[in-house]
């Protein structure tokens, strides 16, 4: 029985960084308490999550006295605090395997703007259509479909050897593209990053706060 | 006598994540050689550029066969392939610490959007003073001074027990503010960051492309 942990997320179950922290937990098998937070509400800036969270945003982390966010960053830290064999790996194990991993993670993270933007995650949960894109969200759109289509080839489902959480990052991003033209193996690989258990969990508590 | 790098960088040493992967590279007294790409012809859309970085953005790196981009990433995998104590260390050893190394550095590139882009680093590196804060930026900008204020106190030169390349992240972002309003303990930290001969080596990089 290790020190309690505690995975503050935005109460809607929308962010996709902080899915990308559940899955992560979930993959793990560790236990967790999951805790909304109200951010329509401003309940990021207000007490006690203001002084838990340096960055007042979601996903947060509280592991015993030792409070995060970032989403990556809290990746990182369970894959050093919960190591493989004991737990599942986050990133993989080959030191240039691992920098592509998190390459894709922090590209994901600070590119793809308009995209981001026009294609929030409502797409993703909701299967909610929005306007044509923009040029600029086309062009990222375009961006991201050429990169993707370099790392996942037919009936590849894992950028890696074995599973990372790169893998999730990358699908919910492609995810965004559902209702726009997405080729069939990126299709078919964001598809079956979807059939993860861990990805459906998620996927249960987003149905259960839109209910 | 090491396999060679290369770092790519924007032709006007403007970005502030090629001149984190710069200080990292220097702080680590690697030899490498720094290529400029010239971001407004779109060379990082042309070939060989465009093969060489997955993402089509500088900062990348080659090392030996091996092309990475992303700053954090870049600095994560030179700390795992150039380990202390031969090289000087990128990020704490201790978890936690490195963990809130990485939140920073996180936080800074995905954050303070309108910071950023209303006060761009012809503000650190020219001096160039922009139009007054708008209301997105000023809300960045107290923000930052919050955050960095619960980590900088007075006379502190590093966010933690040694030097880490989150200090010269946090120091560019700190001197966006340099024309604006910036408490003393905050102004008094980025310049120490500055007087790094890390850092000196990379503006004189930028003097030089700007003349």
């Amino acid at each position: 029985m290790g020190a309690p942990i505690t995975l503050y997320v935005d109460s809607l179950f929308l962010s996709p960084y902080a899915m990308s922290v559940y899955v992560a937990l979930t993959e793990k098998q560790l236990p967790f308490e999951v805790r909304p937070v109200d951010l329509e509400a401003g309940e990021q800036r207000m007490q006690p999550f203001q002084c838990r969270a340096l960055t007042t945003r979601v996903p947060a982390l509280t592991h015993a006295d030792f409070n995060l966010t970032e989403s990556s960053v809290i990746a990182e830290y369970l894959d050093e605090v919960f190591p493989a064999p004991a737990h599942a790996a986050l990133y993989p194990a080959d030191t240039r395997q691992r920098a592509r991993a998190r390459q894709i993670q922090a590209w994901l993270r600070s590119d793809l703007g308009a995209l981001r933007q026009e294609r929030p995650t409502e797409t993703v949960f909701y299967g909610k259509a929005g306007q044509p894109l923009s040029d600029a969200a086309h062009a990222a759109a375009a961006k991201l479909i050429h990169v993707a289509s370099l790392l996942v080839g037919v009936d590849q489902t894992a950028l890696f050897d074995t599973w990372s959480i790169a893998d999730t990052d990358l699908a919910v991003m492609l995810k965004r593209l559902s209702l726009d033209d997405l080729p069939d193996p990126l299709r078919a690989y964001a598809d079956a990053q979807w059939q993860r258990p861990s990805v459906q969990k998620w996927l249960e508590h987003n149905a259960a706060a839109r209910a």
